[in-house]
């Protein structure tokens, strides 16, 4: 397999990042969705570089200069994702955490939908034992930025807690979140309208679930739990 | 690739079922080892029938008489990992059902903390777009073998609810034990000390969670998420 090709001297268009001209855009998203489509098809692990690049029809040393390994096809996936996130989340209304915690959740499944067969057949990729899944260094940006809209669902609200209190729920509304992304990925019912049910049940228990959190032990327990998922997980 | 051998008139040994003789049950349990371990090393997807057979030393076609699929592993794993787990989960003793749910998700972490590794690696068979995962019907019967763990733990607790909360409250519990097992299986933090501390925590909050179960609202809150777990997951 050949490496990026260097930039020779006299030749600096050669050296820019494959991906700024209006070609390199189009030459990019084009291996790029060929890469999704292919991992959708034959499944992550089992897919190679090499078949992408004869899947896009350009040579291994092209698509090498692009996405030199299949991890860095995810990374664009999340960096993708994330950012259709992130700016669909700042229109979240002013009000209490509640509310703003369900808008930010049923966003994410709203901008997710469309990919819903393509992330079904990445869970090997987003959960697997390796550096490219959720939770791996590696992802950390993308990921951040995501959990970072349910900490802000929390810390702006109208009745938002401590800031420290607030931002620990509000990484554990982020982990929530990702269990009803991964329940709603799994979710055998016809048009997943068991994860609509859910989403409901979450709303009507949201109330009794803010109260907990005022009870003596409410605020330790879920400190406790912040700090768990942190080395568990987010760190 | 060759099919099982025939049974040929007047052999009626090659007619039983493989694995059924003293040498059968060595083979088998040889091809399950070797099969494991190529998942673990090279990935579940990445992995062939073709390439097991060859590194257990036996044709396609012995392979084939004992495990005529990846799948076919995959379930023999459940099946044993389930056994296990159901003979020492039967040595549960009476009490609340806060306990007795503690007990059975200690334990199921005790019998499988010896196959962590394997387990991370099986994630994409486990939980991927596939007919071997966790809910597909084809392993169902596994999969029931501890989930009645679970709703036996709160049916027969001396504090059960309602026969038919308590067995809806069990399958909660089953589904939440599901995302303790995952969780550990992500745990990125030293020996998983992290998922000690979850499962400390939980034990604190399970009071507070039986209270929440007296409110008005606990109930049917609770009939609705069982509704809906088993349309999405477990039917």
């Amino acid at each position: 397999m050949k490496g990026p090709r260097k930039p020779a001297a006299g030749q600096p268009r050669r050296g820019r990042p494959p991906g700024t001209t209006a070609q390199g855009v189009q030459t990019r998203a084009h291996l790029y969705q060929t890469a999704i489509e292919l991992f959708v098809r034959r499944g992550y692990e089992a897919t190679t570089l090499r078949q992408i690049a004869a899947r896009a029809g350009v040579s291994v040393g092209l698509l090498y200069r692009y996405f030199p390994s299949k991890r860095a096809v995810i990374l664009e996936l999340y960096e993708r994702l994330s950012d259709a996130y992130a700016a669909r989340a700042a229109e979240m209304s002013p009000g209490r955490w509640g509310p703003r915690f369900l808008f930010a959740l049923r966003t994410s499944l709203e901008v997710l939908a469309p990919q819903r067969r393509t992330l079904a057949a990445l869970i090997p990729a987003l959960l697997g034992d390796s550096e490219e899944n959720l939770f791996a260094p590696g992802t950390a940006a993308s990921r951040r930025r995501v959990q970072r809209v349910f900490e802000e669902a929390v810390t702006g609200a109208s009745d938002a807690p401590d800031r420290e209190t607030a931002a620990g729920l509000g990484r554990m509304l982020y982990l929530a979140h990702l269990g009803v992304l991964l329940w709603w990925l799994l979710d055998k019912s016809p048009q997943q309208r068991a994860t609509t049910g859910l989403l409901a049940t979450i709303e009507h228990m949201l109330p009794a679930a803010a109260l907990a959190l005022e009870l003596p032990q409410g605020c330790p327990a879920l400190a406790a739990l912040d700090t768990f998922l942190r080395q568990a997980l987010l760190e």
